[in-house]
């Protein structure tokens, strides 16, 4: 789901209306404030975008984007 | 799931952990809004309880009722 | 706002309307979650009860539930 | 708070930390369902920037969005 481009790891989750789309961003967020590592996340209605970097790393992918993007990967998995 | 007593729909779920359980109350909250039909629920930890009754019909179970806990199934559907 | 009977910390909060205790109570949970430990809680369309106990100290008032109720309190300032 | 630029209603809510600025987003969300419009949004911890345009009127500014801007405005009241 997550791809590395520009030392980002990227991903698009869809889902079936912005109700769906908030309830996993919650869920996300929860996660992201237990690792202390946040995204950085757009919503438009239906689709969420996600991109994770560690600022305190000079905006480089680290093992703390992989943790997480492993997490919400697994938290997906109920909503397809 | 849920069952009819006491002129009450009810409903106990319970999910992984906490996170989980705020996650699908979150859910539950945009639908109760939208349907304009809220639930008298309770949460300890991993565990929701749910009851719904009809406070402007004599506290009795009506089919707004039954609409609410048809769509509470369906999202609980995904945390099986 | 708390006060303690029974062996727990209690409250009542109310709201303008059910999003606005249902937001509420999202940043409650994300504290109980950083805190690890979470309320006995109850919500009917714009109040929020609460209780706190240590389910691990035999259902007792602990530093835990001070804590909590601290951060709960000021939580809810913003609502006043 | 909401400015009109490129035919869009901007506007960039900042928080003390995460946690509060999901919580704004929680509410605000609930509002833009209510009124069946939403936003295009992005979050990085404790920054919200929001931006208001209506895709069926040709990504123009319409009644919809500045109904929506007005609420998000109310909401942000509590956190300033």
């Amino acid at each position: 789901m997550f791809i590395e481009e520009n030392n980002r790891l990227k991903a698009t989750c869809t889902f079936d209306n912005f109700v769906t789309a908030f309830t996993f961003m919650t869920e996300v967020a929860f996660w992201a404030e237990k690792q202390n590592h946040h995204p950085n996340w757009s919503n438009v209605y239906n689709t969420v975008e996600i991109e994770l970097t560690s600022h305190d790393a000079g905006n480089t992918v680290t093992d703390r984007d992989h943790k997480l993007a492993k997490k919400i990967e697994q938290l997906y998995q109920k909503y397809l």
